[in-house]
């Protein structure tokens, strides 16, 4: 059913469950026999990894949002070019946790640097590159963080410098996630996140069917 | 005599003596009863210092240029808001070892990705910031690299990812700084940099005193 490779992005804010639906898509592929190359940003290639670390800990103020834009748009310029485009080149499906969209959410809106601003430091970092399909997995703000929240509490290392903005930058987000779903649902699929793991399961691979089947 | 502070920075390639004669300005401006805020780059503020020791060790193709670029976009404007605009604020004078120009040549010139793209990632990262005096330290590339190889292999932390790269990149970064210079005598002073640190200290004295004496 599932035939030509494609590359699919999950978006939303914080404790939406894209990581865990990215991993069940990721496992139901794998079962219909596609070569999958599982990613996630900030990161994805080992020099991205580096900047990974040093956007998502330490304090709330450690970076102006500026620096935040231009150090995301190095990182997405090595992944694309060492990650995502050979993982492509070979045949495979890539998966991506966060792209493109979390920079216009997260820098752009919630950040307040402008999404015209956004839009240019990528397209100096790495000219255009266009999922085939987004998930935008969409939840109340309260919901989202309180999971996360929960997650992060479990760790000793803790990845949650966006998580502890304040409120109003969440739901700066949410209405961005929102927006780029609205504008683009040639791209987008909308996924009402406020439900159990395996109806959204569901739910992601009946839009992929829908969308990708012969 | 010297009155007005003034934003000063001190460019060239490896092993060119900027970080000696930087520090020797700052002493004899500090004798003169002169507050200095003595900075570097990359680096200067505490969040670009840990950007600097991303680009600064490690192999050398362990960027991309276009990732060095818009990582060092990142760090200058930290630097640029956290550390070189309140020292002139508090009325200090600011010595700057390496900043713009060195992006121009590093970046745009020696790693190849064009002038007029480093400009411009500049410009969205901070607008614009003009030191009121540069000294470009030139010198043949093969004298320099053995002065930068000699300092570094003394030290256990290598911040030599520059200085292995290829001849023709020196090369490329040379004939840059001399064009920037060539181009702007109004802000560059080009100082033969072939000569011991005595002379080339009274040097940049007598640039000072000339350029900015009343």
């Amino acid at each position: 059913m599932i035939t030509t490779p494609r590359f699919i992005t999950f978006e939303g804010g914080e404790g939406a469950g894209k990581s865990t639906q990215i991993r069940l898509l990721a496992a139901w592929l794998r079962d219909q026999g596609a070569t999958v190359c599982l990613t996630r940003e900030p990161g994805g290639s080992p020099a991205a990894e580096l900047i990974r670390d040093l956007l998502l800990k330490g304090a709330v103020d450690r970076w102006l949002p500026i620096s935040e834009a231009l150090m995301l748009a190095a990182a997405r310029a090595d992944h694309i070019e060492r990650t995502i485009r050979p993982a492509l080149s070979r045949g495979e499906w890539v998966l991506c946790d966060r792209f493109y969209d979390s920079s216009i959410a997260y820098q752009g809106a919630g950040r307040g640097i402008g999404i015209n601003k956004v839009k240019e430091i990528q397209k100096i970092a790495f000219g255009s590159m266009i999922p085939d399909l987004t998930f935008v997995l969409d939840l109340p703000v309260e919901i989202g963080l309180s999971r996360a929240l929960a997650r992060e509490g479990a760790k000793s290392d803790m990845e949650d410098r966006f998580e502890r903005m304040d409120r109003s930058f969440h739901e700066r987000l949410r209405h961005a996630f929102l927006e780029i779903a609205a504008d683009e649902p040639g791209r987008c699929e909308l996924i009402n996140a406020d439900s159990d793991i395996n109806n959204l399961h569901t739910l992601i691979r009946n839009a992929l069917a829908r969308r990708f089947s012969s």
